[in-house]
């Protein structure tokens, strides 16, 4: 029997394409369908009623939501290339850095883009994420669960400070990390699960006032 | 060579009992060592630096910190009783319900035990809550992940719920629930594993009016 395996996602959405990255590494082929989140599809309601969000991983009838359980079940399901390393100390630690960028790295740093203040906050997340990295990526000599999770450091937050005009992360303050950053987007299959970098600016562009009025606002 | 397994806890924290209970449904010794959070230990600001909060797993030597991360890292570090099931959509589910408690239920709920404005918002989150319950347990026949991260609605909202006069979980708005806490606190070893009943409600006596204050003052 074929295996049915399709990705809702949305195209501009770090989100879903780290369960694209995920499949591209194990090899696994899959359909993807785009959502639009202004006009969520029935499907995507019926699959994730609970959050309504993308990424839904569908395999063989059954729904997986949210990004980081996604990756987890790839692994689980398919073997082959290791998301997750085996020993339970370190898959614990994988677990931790993706959970420390989810929850720490990306509020402070997606603020520190449009407002002064938590600067100094994204820094030090960043620092100590930086610290954390002692091989050529987060997996050591292959990517991981937690470069996975970074997808968004990576590519989107150069993008954002384009935009924005402010400089968050660079070179002079982060050399390991954007040292990682260069391996990591030129990596393949990495390259080909992000987004078209000007289609990404547009988006960006487009809602420059947007993001930083409801940044500021928050504050 | 012997194992050293200790856990850093506070005996008044769902966080740290969670990892108590794992620890016993194995059968695995441990050291157990109180914190005072308003005067942390050099040993807890040591082995969780970057969030300086129990509980802490001292494994070998080895720091693991966040209650969910260290329950995967017990089940996959001694064999014998299952907290995760094995099945990788199984696993994604008691993954996500476990996140869900932490994420939606606990602060609505908390919050609705002192104010009125929550009430709805918890109500709906427990009835999503009530109805992924299929067993005697959230892990079916045995308690399994979801029940250990369940552990503060089956045991403190009952305390804080005198402490505050309200009632935001009762037996006719969520009978199932009620029936699944009256299963769970009442298992072994799950009695074994939770604070005395009268300490934890001249804990939340004697902060009757800070929490009530706090979260009034958050909306």
């Amino acid at each position: 029997m074929a295996e049915e395996v399709k990705v809702f996602g949305v195209w501009a959405s770090p989100y879903s394409r780290r369960v694209e990255l995920a499949l591209k590494l194990k090899g696994v082929p899959y359909e993807y369908i785009e959502e639009d989140l202004s006009n969520k599809s029935p499907l995507l309601l019926k699959y994730n009623p609970i959050h309504e969000k993308v990424p839904v991983l569908l395999h063989n009838g059954k729904p997986i939501v949210e990004s980081i359980l996604i990756l987890e079940y790839i692994d689980k399901t398919w073997k082959g290339y290791p998301i997750l390393p085996e020993d339970p100390y370190e898959r614990a630690m994988a677990r931790f850095w993706s959970k420390f960028m989810d929850e720490k790295c990306m509020p402070a740093i997606w603020e520190a883009c449009w407002i002064d203040e938590k600067e100094q906050e994204a820094f030090e997340h960043l620092k100590t994420l930086e610290n954390a990295l002692k091989g050529k990526f987060f997996g050591g000599e292959t990517i991981g669960l937690v470069d996975i999770a970074c997808n968004w450091l990576a590519f989107w937050v150069g993008v954002i400070q384009e935009v924005s005009e402010r400089e968050v992360v660079n070179a002079e303050k982060f050399p390991i990390l954007c040292k990682w950053i260069e391996e990591f987007i030129n990596s393949s299959p990495v390259k080909e699960s992000l987004p078209p970098r000007e289609n990404l600016l547009a988006f960006f562009r487009a809602r420059r006032e947007f993001f930083s009025a409801s940044v500021s606002a928050s504050k």
